[in-house]
């Protein structure tokens, strides 16, 4: 940003650019788009449907989005969500991700090992309280740690006052903070899952692409004390689904978007984040590759991290193309600049309005220069030390979930002693249980797939930063990376949940006393772990955030709440058309049928994987070949709303959300609906399936009542 | 290499460091091991038996080794070698790579689209006449032309005198020059060639390991004059094949080792090269496979491309781990040291012999420790724009065979008009011929392979330059790398071998007037390439060769011709001992058998890649599965040694080499024989499957004489 400060007298003539009116946004549940939708759609969202809405979004905590679909504690997700569970339900001889699975009654429901979901309750805007904490001539590190204690206060008392899940959100990366309370379930059952083939007809070739054909459908019954949660604020399931046309919502949890970073942030993403995540996936990706392709058992062990692993790299290679698009690039250089006049003119406006002013005076507005600048500057900082930060302490170079594990118990040796407020934030005492929850698992760990991923990792490490770097040499101890990881893995014995607890529960002199091959790992690499983590929060995550609250209020002032902050894994409501668009000429209609499923299949020769399951094969004759099976919409989704309720107007359940098409990639920076679209699984599809080729009548009795 | 000039007296007391006794070597035709042979194993390796070898063995020119098995041209190799023509004598709906192919009689062989073979016939050392055209005072960028000026000459006056495609060859890096007269032939024709589920059995999860149980063998018929050769030098197939403990030969043509880099140069492998390269393998299989999975006809088209890029990326990712294990860089280092210490010896003791001397006045030889000096610097150059130069002049940033062919239009038109020792040196006149030969090739080409692998290089190019780098803004020409590979793939007339004949025979004009995509963009990028090389030319290759060549005489000065130099992918020969080796203390028989193979296909359940072909199911009661399939021996060997004829004492084929294990993946650097093996096909087996489950009776017949 080399904008210098130009005179802009006449720029109080102007009108206020203003957002566009489309399907953009992914709104706040206690700040919706009401206004918009009358405007537009003519319709109006009424407080009841909003709250029916909250209360029957569900959060799953391994990644994801679903919906209540019965008041008995019934949800529905994507199954490629369900997936992390299934797969943990499942062990050698019996692959219940590949078979499916299916409970008649509820005593055949199966437990998920480690399955969290939060249901919210309530917001509360926290901002002034948080911001209170800062002081204006703090440094870095302390405005840094006043943040995290003030959150971590707010969050802990909150908990006691009403029992509920307390989590700050940080919202528009540092303009407001929100308190989000929610209910937590983590006796959470399987009840229903389809064959992998069904849920994922087209596997990762299909993935990110329209037309699609695919029942990515699971469901779950929540439980508490034994007995099915009760849920009177669950969606009714629509017998018919939507419509051409038809205005649809989609409640959930969208996890990331960068829509309100810099043109210098992005560039970062560009240049340095982006090349190194892809390289990073693509390595995970061919060891699991080939561990897969070993013997069927081994595939059926690494079919999740596979399927993650394949999807992201799908989902960032998107992305990247997408900053390498110089129209988009263009189009963000242009919207920042536009942005600086702009809030140089709402803050004249804001001064015209105390008085008379001499607007030949006003020179482009030094506070969002500065902050502009400060970013910019912040990038060239994290590029000194980004890779070494991603691989050590956000763990990268230790691709295994054993370290992990490892990590957590070192730490909690030393962060449990302190107060919650001085601790580092994902040991505050508020998210103690949920953090044990995940670390006692049982779900069961294959050391050969672990191996596998962590040689690969420790070999990306030192393609990353070369032999001789000290880092390198503390991780590898004198070994090849594929050595190391043999050491480390037959070394350990934290793939046994009752060791894990006995180390936590030791505290600092069990770790201490441990010759657990990652426990000495993971106590070795702290130190130098924890400074790159201070280095990343004093000199990035704090100045950046004080510089985005910088443009956040400024943009408040220019365009109130007409834009929606970034996705932070929090509910959001977004809204849009179902309808299709067109492709090289063609024109796609907004759903597919199950009939061309099979045409598929039989075009491709019922290779993996365009191979429907044999249930489905046998069973095609009692189909109605014409039901829709996936349809699209506009509305503005991202990785996270995978599993999210797609509703109507009367808040019926009319789909469910599983993938956007790879036009819709892009939307991690801008919102565009010429041809993205998210695709759904169509309400009537599920029916169909569910009557017609599984034994699950009682399933579709909770569902429809018949 | 900072070690100082230390006072070396005393040293010259020492006994001078001698290789060790062991199977090491790829030997020079023209200087055979005879004297070690002689004494480890009581061979006498006679000059007729080394005369058959040379003119029994061929090489192909798409990267490969073979051996004639009849007086009719008929000639062995891998599938793996054969591959490349196989894929290109199909198309769609005929596989022949799958399914295999067999041609009864000779009217029904099939004539390869672009494969050509040598077979050499004859050496001259012409390293007097290259090193006397550099004068000492040269600057790298004379000496470089001057040297490249030479060679040309040799070759264009030894072809004008005998007819034989010549070629000078750099041996030692730099330490000698060696002529070698080739018989070339053109016209090469597919006899037999198994399914691909029997050549490869085990796929990419069983490349360079073993237990193995692969029929990697083809048969191909070189013709001249629409006759099939006369090749009186041939290998008569032996019908036992080897036993344990039995002395083999490995006659081939093994591409690439760097045994005698020094330190500085395999850190810079380590540390800048091998990440580099692995990153660009895993980004073009990962496009690789994606492709192959969309449906079964895009499997076929990119199965070769696929092959070859996991094979290299399981090459280099064992060469990565050897070159991280600290006992390997420990042991270069060590060597080294020596070298320095025996160099200085043998220069001391070549003065005594003219007369007395202090030896207290010596110190480490200068010439050495400079020549070291010099290497190491040399990396830090490299450094600084190497991935430019792989990129743009080595072409790796488009990765489609049609940028290569235009970028050779391009530049024939600049280059043709010069005299032939100014030129670039592949296009010396000499080397005219074969740069047509495939410049010309109708083999087929696939748009949206090639479109899809030039997006996934343009992709690669960017993530390693960024997206402001002036020469990713020349490649992409404001497009983002998906989009400009579309443009680029279908604004282009390359696949079409006519329209690159007429613009090869168009000259320059027609270059210039070219609207043709590729062609356009080879030639905007031209200039920069050529700088690319001209700085690699004259700051790198040239320098490195010049202290390389000092380094070549010290070892010459100590060790004579005890030791081999690296692999130039010309003919040498190695030899070995037949045995097995013991991995976690289990013991590996030197052979599989049938049996095994079978036994396999049942443990796994007959997935992919461990699923044997219909032919071999079928007739499994045929065969005696007690036969030997695949053996090992210690015999040195390395990539392009694949299809290599393995000989016993008597000169007999007693197998073909086709791959080794991954304990010899570090042979690049080291060899070792504790555990690391090559890897052939046994006589017998070939025999066995061919009598008992092909109709391949005359073939039989051509091999045995029954």
């Amino acid at each position: 940003m080399r904008l210098h400060h130009f005179v802009v007298a006449g720029l109080v003539l102007g009108v206020l650019a203003m957002p566009a009116v489309s399907d953009e946004g992914m709104w706040l549940v206690n700040d919706p788009p009401k206004k918009l939708l009358a405007e537009k759609y003519k319709y109006e969202l009424t407080d009841a449907w909003l709250k029916n809405a909250m209360l029957g979004s569900i959060r799953l905590n391994s990644g994801g989005s679903g919906g209540f679909v019965s008041s008995e504690g019934l949800f529905v997700t994507n199954h490629h969500v369900a997936a992390d569970s299934v797969q943990k339900l499942s062990k050698p001889g019996m692959d219940l991700l590949q078979d499916g699975f299916y409970a008649p009654t509820r005593d055949k429901e199966l437990k998920c090992p480690d399955l969290e979901i939060n249901v919210l309750q309530e917001i509360v805007d926290v901002t002034k309280e948080v911001n209170a904490a800062v002081k204006p001539n703090m440094k870095p590190a302390e405005a840094f740690a006043a943040r995290r204690g003030v959150m971590a206060k707010i969050e802990q008392n909150s908990f006691l006052e009403t029992g509920l899940r307390s989590d700050v959100v940080t919202l528009y990366n540092g303009g407001l903070y929100h308190l989000y309370r929610s209910k937590k379930y983590t006796d959470v059952r399987l009840v229903f899952a389809p064959e992998r083939q069904a849920a994922s007809f087209g596997g990762d070739v299909d993935n990110f692409e329209y037309p699609r054909m695919n029942l990515d459908v699971a469901f779950f019954r929540a439980y508490q004390n034994n007995e099915p949660v009760k849920s009177p604020n669950f969606f009714r399931w629509s017998e018919s689904g939507p419509a051409a046309g038809d205005l649809v919502f989609v409640t959930g949890h969208p996890g990331t978007t960068n829509r309100l970073e810099t043109l210098a942030k992005l560039k970062h993403r560009r240049d340095v984040t982006l090349p190194y995540t892809l390289a990073r996936l693509r390595t995970l990706e061919a060891v699991l590759l080939q561990y897969s392709e070993q013997s069927p058992e081994k595939k059926r062990q690494a079919a999740t991290d596979l399927h993650s692993v394949a999807n992201a790299r799908k989902a960032f290679s998107g992305q990247y193309q997408g900053l390498l698009d110089p129209k988009i690039m263009e189009q963000k250089k242009k919207a920042e600049r536009e942005f600086v006049f702009s809030a140089t003119e709402a803050k004249v406006r804001a001064k015209m309005r105390e008085g008379p002013v001499d607007t030949r005076l006003f020179t482009l507005d030094d506070d969002i220069l500065n902050a502009l600048e400060l970013i910019e500057a912040t990038q060239t900082k994290l590029r000194a030390f980004e890779k070494e930060y991603a691989l050590l302490e956000t763990g990268q170079a230790f691709s295994t979930s054993l370290f992990g594990i490892a990590r957590h118990c070192v730490r909690m040796a030393d962060e449990l002693p302190k107060k919650s407020p001085d601790r580092l934030r994902e040991y505050r005492d508020s998210n103690l249980d949920s953090l044990k929850f995940q670390l006692y698992s049982p779900a069961p760990i294959y050391p050969d797939l672990e191996r596998t991923k962590l040689a690969a990792s420790l070999g990306f490490l030192t393609e990353n930063l070369g032999g001789d770097h000290p880092l390198v040499k503390l991780a590898l101890a004198g070994k090849n990376p594929a050595t190391r990881a043999d050491e480390l893995i037959s070394g350990t014995k934290l793939a046994d949940p009752s060791e894990r607890k006995r180390l936590v529960e030791g505290g600092k002199k069990a770790i201490d006393e441990s010759k657990d091959s990652l426990i000495v790992l993971a106590r070795d690499l702290d130190e130098e772990a924890r400074k790159l983590r201070t280095r990343f929060e004093n000199e990035i995550e704090e100045p950046e955030r004080q510089a985005y609250a910088t443009l956040a209020s400024a943009r408040f002032l220019i365009y109130g709440n007409a834009i929606a902050p970034d996705a932070t894994f929090t509910l959001r409501i977004a809204f849009g058309t179902v309808e299709g668009y067109e492709v090289d000429g063609k024109k796609l209609n907004f759903h597919t049928t199950f009939g061309e499923a099979f045409d598929k299949h039989m075009e491709l020769g019922g290779k993996e994987p365009f191979d429907l399951p044999k249930r489905w094969l046998d069973g095609k004759s009692k189909l109605d070949l014409k039901t829709p099976f996936n349809f699209v919409s506009t509305a503005d989704t991202i990785g996270g709303n995978s599993g999210s309720p797609v509703l109507n107007r009367a808040g019926e359940l009319v789909g469910i959300n599983f993938d956007r098409n790879r036009h819709g990639l892009v939307r991690n920076f801008v919102y565009t609906d010429v041809q993205a679209r998210h695709i759904a699984v169509h309400s009537k599809a599920v029916l169909e399936a569910l009557r017609k080729l599984y034994p699950a009548a009682p399933l579709v009795k909770e569902l429809t009542g018949k």
